[in-house]
C-alpha cells in the first residue's frame, strides 16, 4: 500500500475521488505543480493541476487549497472544429438557436477568486503573475463574491501579450474579453442571455456577438450565408474567427478565417524547426476545405498566392537572418507593475520550460517595460548548419 | 543456443558474417523475403533482402540462392542532398571535378544476372516483376557476361510506370538510364568515365550528363551560376534536377527544381491522408532554401503562388472528388507481355503491401494493357466523413 502524494490527496479530497481513482492518478503521474510560492499569491496554500485529461477531468484542471479551504477550478473544454459549415451546423446545431461569437485571438485565462484575491489561470492550469497582476488591475471582485465558485473564462488580447501577441485589436496592453461563465466546480456554463446579463450588470467586456441563426433544413442556406458573411468580414478585419453556441451552450463549435490561418503559418513557418507538422497540415487542411465551400476560381487564386505567401516568406526571412547571424527568435514587449511580478514571471516561465531572455528596457507613467524574447534555437541551428554546407536526410 | 532460420543462414554465408553478426539479425528481424516462388523467376532457388540497414549492409541489400551459387546485391546508397548550392559544393566539393547528371524522376533499380536470365529490384530489395518482364526485353546479357557480379543502377522511367509515372519524358512505355555501375557485392562504383566506355561499348542509355566543374574558392562563383543554370533549364522542361558526382564516386549529392518540388507538393497533399507530414515540410524547405539562394522579388512572388497552388489545388480537387460520390486514388496505365507476369505482379503488390484495384483494359501489339488504381482511403474516408459533418480534434 502507498502512501498517496500531497498533490493526489489533494485531488482526492476535493474531487471526493475513490481510493482506487487516486492510485490511477499516481500511476498515470499527470499531476503538476500549478503555482510558484510567493507572497503575491498569498491565498493559495497550495495547488496542483492536471496535466492530461483525467476521466471527466479536463486536462488544466487546478485543485487550489486556499486560506479558506480548497477551491476547484475545471480546465476550459476543448472546443471542437468544422471544417465545412453546411454540413457541420446541420449535423450538430438542427432545430436549435445558434449565436455566433467572435473567437478572439489571445490566450484563454480563467479568473477565480481564491481567498482574498483574484488569480489568473492559463490554459494548461498555471497560475500566471502576469496576467493576476492584470486581471487584478482590470477587476474588481463584484462578480465573485455573489457568485462563489464561479470562473470568468476569458481572452486574453493585445499586443503586451507574453503568450499570443495580437495587433488587430488596437489595444497597446492587455485587456479581457469574457465568453463564458462557468461554475468552476461542475464546469456548467451560464447560457448566453445569463452571461449577457451578468456582464451588464458588472461591467464586464464581452467577445462580441456577431450574430444569431435558427438552424433548420429549411432555413439552412440563410445560415450558411449569413456564417460566411460574418466570417468574411472578420477575415478583411484580419479577425480569427467565430465560436458558434447553442443559446443553452449544449454545443459548440468554431471556425476560423483564412487571416486567422494564413497567421498560424506564417508563425509556424517562421519557426519550422520548432513547431510540429501537424499544425501545419491542420491549418492548409482549413484552408482547402474553406476553398471546397466557398471559393469560385479567383477566390482560390487569390488564396493560393496568400497560403504560398504566408508558408514561403517567413521561412526565406528566418533563413536570411540567420545568414545575417542573427538568432530566429520572438520578441514581445510587455509591461509590468512591479519588480516582484516581473522576477516572479521569469520564474513562471522556467516552470513552463520557456528558453527566453528578458529586459528590461524602461519605465514610463509607473509602468517597467521589459522586452521578453523566445530564441528559437532548433531553426537557428537547423538553418546555420545548411548555410554551412550541412545536408538534409 | 536458438537454430538460425534459413534467412539468416543465407545471410551468413553470403557476407561471411560471424556468429555474433547472425544473432544480432535475428534479434533485429528485419529480414524479409526478395521474390515470390514462380517459374518466371526459375533462376532463383531463394532471395531475401534487409529492410533496415545492418551495419555496412544498406537496406535493400538482397542475398539471391541462384542454381549457380550466391550472388549478393548490395542495396543502392542514399544519396544526400544540398539544401544550398554554394557552401555545400564547397564544403563537400572543394578541389574535385564534378559532373552533374541528371536526376530523372521515375524508380530506381538494380539490374543483375542471376542464373542464366536478369533479373529487376526495387529500391527495397525486391525482385519485381514487372519490371523484370520489361528489362528483359531491353536489355541482353552482354554487359552481364563480361562484368559478372556487376549491377547496372538505372532509372525506370516512363508514363508505363506502377511506381513513379511520369509524362515529361516522352516515353509511353518504360525506359531503363544507367547511373551508376556497381559491383554487387562490395557496392564500389565504376568512375563517371568507365561508365561512359561502358554504357558506349554496351549500348546502354545513360542519364545524360549535363555539364562539369572544378569546385575551388576562387571558382565558385562558376560553378554555382552553371549549377544554377542547369537546374533552371530542366525546372522550364519539368524535369527532377541534379546529381554532383565526384569524377571518381567518392560524394555524390542531389538538389532538386522547384518543378519536382511542387510536384512531390501536388501528389502530397492529394493524397494528404496518406503522406507523411515530413514528406511535405521537407519539399517546403527546399522552396525556401532555393528561394533564399537564388531568387528576386518577382521570382520568389512567382514561387509563392506556384507553391501555394501545389498545396491547395490537388485537396480542394481530391475534396471535389469525394463531394462528387468518387474514391480518390492514383491511376496508372500498365503494359505487361503476357498473363503470366502480369498475375505475378498482382502477388507482388500484394507482397509490398499496396491497397490496389487492377483492370484488363485492352490488348494491343501483343501488349495486355491493364488499369492499375490505387485508392487513397484514409483520404477518401477523412474526406468523406467532414463532408458530413464530422468535427476536426
Amino acid at each position: 500500500m502507498i502512501t498517496p502524494s500531497p498533490a493526489s490527496s489533494l485531488f482526492a479530497e476535493a474531487l471526493n475521488l475513490p481510493k482506487s481513482a487516486v492510485e490511477r492518478l499516481e500511476e498515470r503521474n499527470i499531476i503538476r505543480r500549478a503555482i510558484i510560492k510567493h507572497p503575491f499569491f498569498s491565498d493559495i496554500v497550495e495547488a496542483y493541476r492536471l496535466d492530461k485529461k483525467f476521466g471527466e477531468y479536463e486536462e488544466g484542471t487546478v485543485i487550489l487549497r486556499t486560506i479558506n479551504g480548497i477551491t476547484v477550478v475545471r480546465g476550459f473544454p476543448k472546443i471542437r472544429r468544422m471544417l465545412t459549415i453546411r454540413p457541420a451546423i446541420l449535423k450538430h446545431f438542427n432545430g436549435k438557436r445558434v449565436v455566433a461569437e467572435e473567437k478572439m485571438n489571445g490566450y484563454n485565462v480563467r479568473i477565480v477568486k481564491a481567498g482574498k484575491n483574484l488569480y489568473a489561470i492559463t490554459r494548461r492550469g498555471i497560475v500566471c503573475p502576469y496576467t493576476t497582476e492584470k486581471v487584478r488591475e482590470c477587476f474588481d471582485t463584484d462578480f465573485f463574491d455573489a457568485y462563489p465558485g464561479y470562473m470568468l473564462c476569458c481572452e486574453a488580447v493585445g499586443k503586451s501579450s507574453p503568450f499570443v501577441s495580437s495587433d488587430v485589436y488596437g489595444i497597446d496592453d492587455l485587456k479581457f474579453y469574457v465568453f463564458d461563465v462557468r461554475d468552476g466546480k461542475t464546469n456548467r456554463p451560464m447560457s448566453v442571455e445569463r452571461k449577457i446579463e451578468i456582464a451588464e450588470k458588472y461591467g464586464l467586456d464581452l467577445v462580441p456577438v456577431l450574430g444569431e441563426i435558427l438552424v433548420t433544413p429549411s432555413t439552412i442556406d440563410d445560415c450558411v450565408r449569413e456564417i460566411h458573411e460574418i466570417v468574411e468580414e472578420l477575415n478583411r478585419r484580419g479577425r480569427e474567427g467565430i465560436v458558434l453556441k447553442d443559446v443553452d451552450m449544449s454545443v459548440q463549435l468554431k471556425y476560423t478565417t483564412s487571416a486567422a490561418n494564413c497567421n498560424d503559418l506564417r508563425y509556424a513557418f517562421r519557426f519550422f524547426n520548432e513547431y510540429g507538422r501537424d499544425f501545419m497540415l491542420s491549418r492548409i487542411v482549413r484552408e482547402a476545405f474553406q476553398s471546397f465551400e466557398f471559393d469560385d476560381e479567383g477566390a482560390m487564386k487569390e488564396r493560393c498566392r496568400r497560403l504560398g505567401e504566408a508558408i514561403l516568406k517567413p521561412m526565406v526571412e528566418s533563413i536570411k537572418t540567420v545568414s545575417s547571424g542573427k538568432v530566429v527568435c520572438e520578441t514581445v514587449k510587455l509591461k509590468f507593475s512591479s519588480f516582484e511580478t516581473l522576477e516572479l514571471f521569469k520564474e513562471h516561465l522556467r516552470l513552463m520550460g520557456v528558453n527566453f531572455r528578458i529586459e528590461v528596457v524602461g519605465e514610463k507613467g509607473g509602468k517597467i517595460e521589459v522586452e521578453l524574447e523566445r530564441v528559437m534555437r532548433g531553426t537557428t541551428d537547423k538553418i546555420s548548419g545548411i548555410l554551412k554546407g550541412a545536408l538534409w536526410r
